[in-house]
C-alpha cells in the first residue's frame, strides 16, 4: 500500500519520445527526456505529464487542452500536440509496431501537405484520431469475423469447445465495446465544452487572436465527424454483442428441447426393457424347478412363448401411449373454453394494435 | 491497415446520381458526376460527400445542413436537396429496385404539385422522410408477421426448428429495432438544433431573407409529424421484442415442467422394472439347479409365481408412491405455521397495496 | 408499397363525430362530415385530423393544441375540445360501447355543471382524462386479479398449462404497460411545455386576453394530478411484472431442484436394480445347465440364495451411500481454512455494512 | 365503471384527524370533521384533500405545498401542516399503532421545545421525516434479516421449501425498494423547485415576510439531510436485491452442476446393470434346455462363471471410461495451438489492461 | 423503535480524533472531544457531526463545504478541513491499521511540504483523496486476482465448489462495484456546484478575498483528476463484472450440453442394456421346464445362443441409430429452401451491415 501512495508521487524519470517540427519532419525518435524537462518547456503541470505516462496504464482516453498544447491520450497514441511541434510518447511495447508506423508516416504527411486548409494543429489531431478510428475499425472488423464465424459454425453442430471460444470471444468484445464507448465518451465530452474547443486553436493563440468561445465550426466539423464514425463502430459492436446473446438464448433452447428429446427416447427404450424384463419374468417363472404341471403339455413351450411376448409387447405398448401423451408439448391451452369468456370480461376495448398477439 | 488509412483519403472518383430540376422533372438519370465537380458546384465539404458515397456502408443515418443544400443519408435514400433541385445518389445495387421507383414517382408529383404550400425543399424532404416511413413500416409489418406466425406455431408446437427460425428472425428483428432507433435519434437531433432548422429554410435564404432562429414552425411540424410515426414503429417493434422475450422465458419453463414429467414417467418405468427384476431374481433363484427341497411340492409352482408377482407389485407400489410424494411440486410452503407469525412480527404497517402479494 | 404512400396521401373521406355545443347538449350524434368541411371550420392543418381518423391506428397518444382547438387523442378518446363546443370522434368499434356511453354521460353533466369554476374546455378536458383514467384503472384491476389468481394458482401447483396462461398474461401485461406509460409521455410532455399550456386557455384566447406563458397554474394542477394517478397505475402494473418476474425464475429454481430429487430417486431405483440384477446374475450361474459340484448339497440352496441377496443388498448399499454423498448439496465450502486467510490479506478495512453478506 | 367514474367525484364525507395547536398540545383525538369545512378552513381545493383521504390508498408520495399550508403523504403519515397547527389524518387502521403513537410522543415534544431554532412548520415536518426514516429503516433491517437468514440457510442446503420463501422475501424487498425509491423521489421533487421550498416557511409568510426564491438553505440542509439517508436505504436494499439475485444465479449454476453429478453417477450405475446384464445373458444361455456339449466337462461351471463376470467387468470397464471421457468439463479448448495465431493477427496492440482476462 | 428514533437525537458523546496544526505537525492523537464543543469552535452545525460520527454506519459518502471547513466522509477516511488545521475522527476499529498510519505520514508530509503552490486545505483534501484512492485500488486489485483466478480454474474445471467461491466474490465484487460508485458520484456532485468549489477555497476566505464563482480551475484540475481515477477503477470493476457475467452464461452453456453428452451416453447403454435383454429373454424362454421340441437337436444350443445374440445386437443397433439422428444438434434449419423465397419477398433493400448475419 505504501508502494501504492509512493507509486503517485511525481517522480523525476525519463520519458521515451519521437518530436516532429512545425515543417513536418521527425526531429528525434524516441528520444529520452527528462520530465521536469517537458514540464518546463511546454508549461504543463505535472500532474498532466502522468496521464501521458505510459508505464501507468490507461484505460480512460483523455483529451486535455492547456494553455499552449493539447495533451491526447486515446488507445495506442499519447501525444503532445503544439501549434508548431508534435511530441510523441512512446507507448509500452508499441514503439515498433506497424500500426505505429503507419500513423507516423500519415502524420508526417498530413503536416508536410497543407492542402486541406486546417491549421497544423487539428492536422495533427485529425492524424491521431484517423490512427484511433483505423485501429478501432480493424479491431472491430476482425472481431467480427471471428465471432460471426463462430455463430455459423454453432448454425451447423452445437458443441462443447465453441462455447469455451464464445467465451473467450464475448470477453473480448466486451472488452472492445468498453473502449469504443470510452473513445466516444472522450470524443463527446470534448464537443461539448465551447471554451476547450475554442482553446484548442492554437495557432491562432500563438498569433495572438485567439478564438471567441462560439466561433470553432472547423473543429466542431471534424471532431464531430470522427465522433459519428466511432457511434458506427460502438453501433456495430453492440449489433455482435446482441447476436450473441439471442444465440446463446436460442442455443439453450435448442439444448433444452433436444435434452427433451433425449429423455424421451430414453423412456422408450426404458419402457421396452421393461417389457422384455416381463417377458422374462415370465420365461423365468417356468424356468423354476417346481411343478407347473404343464411340463408335458406339447403346446406349452409355444403357448408361453407367445403369451411372454404379448405380454413384453402389451406393456410396451400401454407405456408408449402413455409417452405420447405427456411428450406432447403445447403452448395453447387445449380447453379454450375460458378464453372467450376472459375477452368479454374486458371492461375496456382499449387493446388496439399492440394486442393483436393474444388473438 | 495502411489501406485502411488510405481508404479513408478523399480519392477523385465518379459517383452516379439522378437530378431533378425545380420544376420536378428529372434531368439526369444515373448520371456520372466528379465527385470535386459537385463538391464545388454545390459548395460542400469533400468531408460531406462521403457520407453520401454509397460505396461505404452507413449504418448511422445523418441530416446535415449546409449552406446551400440539406443532406440526406436515411437508409436506403442518400440525397441532396437544394432550393431549386435535388440529386438522388445511387445506393448500392438499388437503382433498378421498386422503392427506388416509387420514391422517384412520388418525388416528382410532389415537387411538381404545389398544394399543400410547403416550399421546394420541404417537398423534397416530405417524400425522402415518407419513402423512409414506407420502408420502415412495410419491414416491420413484414417482421410482425413473420414473428407472430412463429409464435402462433409455438404455441402448437414447441419444436426445435422453430427455435432456429426463431433465431433469425429475432437477429432481424432486433437489427430492425437498431435501424429504427437510429432514424429516429437523426430526425430527433435536427429537431433540436434552432439554427439548423432556420437553416433548412433554404428558398427564404436563396431569396435573400434567411429565417430567424426561432420561426420553423411548418418544418418543425413536418418533422413532429415524421417523429412521432417513426416513434410509432420503434414502439411497435419493442412490442414485438418483448413478445418473443416473453415468450422465450415460458418456453423454457415450459421445456423444464415437461423435462420433469418426463423424467417422472421414465422413473414409474423404473420402479416397475425393478419390481419386475425383484421377481424375476426369485424365479431365478428357483430355477438354479440346486435343491430347494419344495420340487416336489405340487402347489409350489403357483405360490412362488404369485409370491414372485406379489414381490415385485409390492416393490413397485412402494416405489410409486415415493415418486407422488417427490414429483408433487408446490410453491407455497406447507406449514405455514411460521408464516403468521412473520407478519405479526412486522414492526410496520407499511405494506399498503403493494403488498397484496404476500397475502 | 405504392398503396402505402399512397394511404398516407389526404383522401377526402367522411368522419362519424358526435358534436356538444356549449351548454353540454349533445347536437349531433354519429353524424357524418367531410373531412376538408372540418379542417375548414375549426382551422386545422389536414395532417392533423389524421391523427384522428380512426381507421388508422395510433397506439401512441398525443394531445395537440391548436389555434383554436385542442385535439386529445388518448387510448379509446378521440377529441376536438374548442371554447364552446366539444367534437368526438367515433373510434372503430367503440360507438356503442358502455364505456363510451358512460363518458359521454359524464362529459355531458360535467359541461352543463360550472361548479368548479373551470372554463368550458378544462372541464371538457377533465371529463376525457377521467375516462381515460378510469379504463387504465378498470384494465390494471383486471389484469392485476388475473395475474394474482394465476400466481396464488402456481403456489398450490406448479403446472403445464399454468405456464401458458401466464404467457398470455404477461403480453396482455406488457402490452398494458406499454400503453400505460405512453399515457403518461404523453401528459409529461404537454406538462412540460409552458406555450403549450398557455395556450390551452382556450376560452381567454376567444375573449380576446390570451394567457401569459407562465400563468397556468389551474391547468397544471389539474393535469398534474392527472398524471400523478397514470403514474400510480404505472407503478402498480411494473409491480405485477416484477411479480411475474421473480415468479418466473423461483419456479425454475424449483423445477430445477425438483428434477434433481426425481434424479435422485430414479438413481436410487436404478442403484437397487443393479443389485436385483447381481442377483440374479448369481441364481442365473447357477441355473446353467452345468455341473457345479453341489447340486446335491441340500443346503446349497440357502446359501446361494441369501449369497445372491445379500450381493443384492451389498451393492445397492454401496451405491445409496455414494449418492447420499452427491445429493447433499451445500453452497458453503466445506473447507473453510482459506476463508480467514482470505479476510485478513484484504489490504483495506473498506467493508462496512455493504459486507455484511459475506461474514 | 360507473361507479369508479363516481367515486371519484368529491363525495361529502367525514375525515377522522388528529390536531396539535401551535403550543403542540393534542387539541383533538381522532376527531371527525366534514371534508367541506376542512377546505374552507385550510383554504385547501377538494383535489388536494382527496390525496389524503385514506380510503383511496396511495402509493406514490407526495409533499404538496398550498398557501397555508403544506400536505405531507408519505407512507403511513398523512398530515396537513400549517404554520401554528398539524392536522393528523388517520390512516387506515393505524390509528392505534405503535409507530403511529411513537410519532406522536416525538411530534408534540418536537413542537413544544423550540431548542434547534427551526420555526414551528420545520419541526412539525422533521418529526413526520424521522417517522417516515424510522419505518423505512425498521422494515429494511427487517428484511434484511430474514433475507439474509435464508440466503445463510441456503449455504448450508439448497432446498426446495427455501425458494419458496425466498419468492416470498423477494417480492417482499421488491415492494420495500419500490416505496423506498418512491420516498426519494418525492423528496427530490420538492428539493428541485425553489418556489415549493421558499413557499414552505408559512411562519415567515403568516408573519408577512414571504422568503425570497433563493433564500431556503435551512430547509434545503434538513430536506437533503433526510434525503441522504433515504438515499441510504434505498442503496441498501439494492444491495440486497444483487445478493439475492447472485445468489439465485450460482444456485441454479449448483443445482445444474449437481444435477450432471447425479446424471454421471447414474450413468455408472446404468452401465454396471448393463455389464451385469451380459453376465446373465450367458448364464441364461447356458441355462436354456438345450445340448451344448459341455454339460458333462467338470470345469465348465467355474470357467463360463468366471467368462460371464468377465464379460460384464468388461463391457462395464468401457463403458465406465467412456463416461470418464465425457464426464470431464473443461472451459479451456485443449489444443490451444491456434489460440496464439489468433493473437499475433490481431491488427492492434489496445488491448491494456482490459485484456488482461484472455491471456 | 422508539430506540431508533431517539437514536437520531442528537446525544451530546465524546468523539475521539486527530488534530494536525497548521504546520503540519499533529497536535493531538485520538484526543476526545465533545461534539457540542466541536459545532461551537468550528462552526458546525450538530446534524453535520452525525454524518461523521463514526458508530453511525456510512454507505454514501459526502463532501460537505461549510462556513469554515469541509466536511469529508468517504470510506475509511472522516475528516473535517479547516483553512489552518485538520481534524480525522477516528473510524471505528481502522485506529491503528496500517492504512491510516500510511495516510496520516502522506498527510503530514504533504501539509508541511509548500512545493506544489496549493493553499493548505487543498493539500490536506489532495492526501484524503489519495488514501480513498490507493484504497480502492488496492480493494479492486485484489479482488480482480481473486477472480481473475478463479475464472482461470474454472477453464480448467468446471466444479461444485468454483460456483460457492464465486458467489461470495460476486457479492463481494458487487459491493466494491457499489462503493466506488458512490464516491465517484460523491465526487461528481461536488464538481458539478459551483458554489460549492468556490466555497472551499478556505484560505482566501479566511484572509478575506471568498474566490469568485466561477473562478476555481486549480480546485476543479484536482478534483477532475481524482475522478477520472476513480472512473478508472469504477470502469475497471464492471469489466471484471462482465467478465463474471459471461463466464456464469458459457459455464451454463457447457454444462447443459455437458448433460446432453451424459443423457446420449446413458441412452447408449440403455438400449445395449434393452438388447441384451431381449437375448436373456430368448434365453429365458428356452430355460423354461417345457418341451420346445428342439431339445434333442445337437445344433439348437449354438443356433439359439446365435439367434439370442444377433437379436440383442440387431435391436441395439436399431437404437444407436435412432439416438444418432436425435442426438445432432443444429442450428441451422435443413431444409433452407424457403429461406431464399423469405429473402425475396423482403419489401426493402434496408438490410446494409446490419443484417450481414443472417446471410
Amino acid at each position: 500500500l505504501e508502494k501504492a501512495m509512493k507509486g503517485r508521487q511525481p517522480a523525476d524519470l525519463m520519458l521515451r519520445c519521437t518530436i516532429l517540427d512545425a515543417d513536418g519532419n521527425v526531429k528525434t525518435i524516441s528520444g529520452q527526456f527528462r520530465k521536469a524537462d517537458l514540464c518546463a518547456e511546454h508549461r504543463l503541470n505535472p500532474r498532466d505529464l502522468r496521464k501521458i505516462d505510459s508505464r501507468i496504464p490507461n484505460l480512460v482516453p483523455t483529451v486535455l487542452v492547456r494553455k499552449e498544447a493539447i495533451l491526447v491520450n486515446i488507445l495506442h497514441i499519447r501525444a503532445l500536440v503544439k501549434a508548431d511541434a508534435v511530441v510523441l510518447f512512446d507507448t509500452y511495447g508499441s514503439a515498433d509496431s506497424r500500426l505505429h508506423s503507419v500513423f507516423l508516416y500519415h502524420l508526417e504527411h498530413n503536416l508536410k501537405g497543407k492542402a486541406n486548409g486546417l491549421p497544423y494543429e487539428f492536422r495533427a489531431l485529425e492524424s491521431v484520431l484517423l490512427s484511433v478510428l483505423s485501429a478501432l475499425e480493424a479491431e472491430m472488423v476482425f472481431i467480427r469475423n471471428l465471432v460471426g464465424g463462430l455463430l455459423a459454425e454453432l448454425e451447423d453442430d452445437i458443441d462443447h469447445d465453441r462455447f469455451k471460444r464464445l467465451l473467450h470471444y464475448s470477453r473480448r468484445l466486451a472488452s472492445f465495446q468498453n473502449r469504443a464507448k470510452l473513445v466516444q465518451e472522450a470524443l463527446e465530452e470534448v464537443l461539448e465544452q465551447d471554451e476547450d474547443l475554442a482553446a484548442m486553436y492554437l495557432t491562432d493563440k500563438m498569433n495572438g487572436n485567439p478564438r471567441k468561445l462560439s466561433d470553432h465550426e472547423d473543429l466542431e466539423v471534424l471532431l464531430e465527424s470522427f465522433h459519428k464514425q466511432v457511434e458506427e463502430i460502438v453501433n456495430e459492436a453492440e449489433n455482435i454483442q446482441s447476436n450473441v446473446q439471442s444465440t446463446q438464448e436460442i442455443v439453450e433452447l435448442v439444448l433444452d428441447s433436444n435434452r427433451n428429446a433425449l429423455l424421451a427416447l430414453d423412456l422408450k427404450i426404458s419402457i421396452m426393457t421393461m417389457g422384455v424384463g416381463i417377458g422374462t419374468l415370465v420365461a423365468g417363472l417356468f424356468g423354476m424347478n417346481l411343478k407347473s404341471h404343464i411340463e408335458d403339455n406339447p403346446y406349452a413351450f409355444a403357448l408361453m412363448s407367445v403369451c411372454s411376448i404379448v405380454m413384453a409387447s402389451a406393456f410396451s405398448w400401454v407405456g408408449l401411449r402413455r409417452l405420447a401423451r405427456v411428450r406432447k408439448v403445447r403452448l395453447a391451452t387445449n380447453g379454450r373454453k375460458n378464453s372467450p369468456t376472459l375477452k368479454d370480461s374486458l371492461p375496456l376495448n382499449l387493446r388496439g394494435r399492440g394486442d393483436g398477439w393474444s388473438a
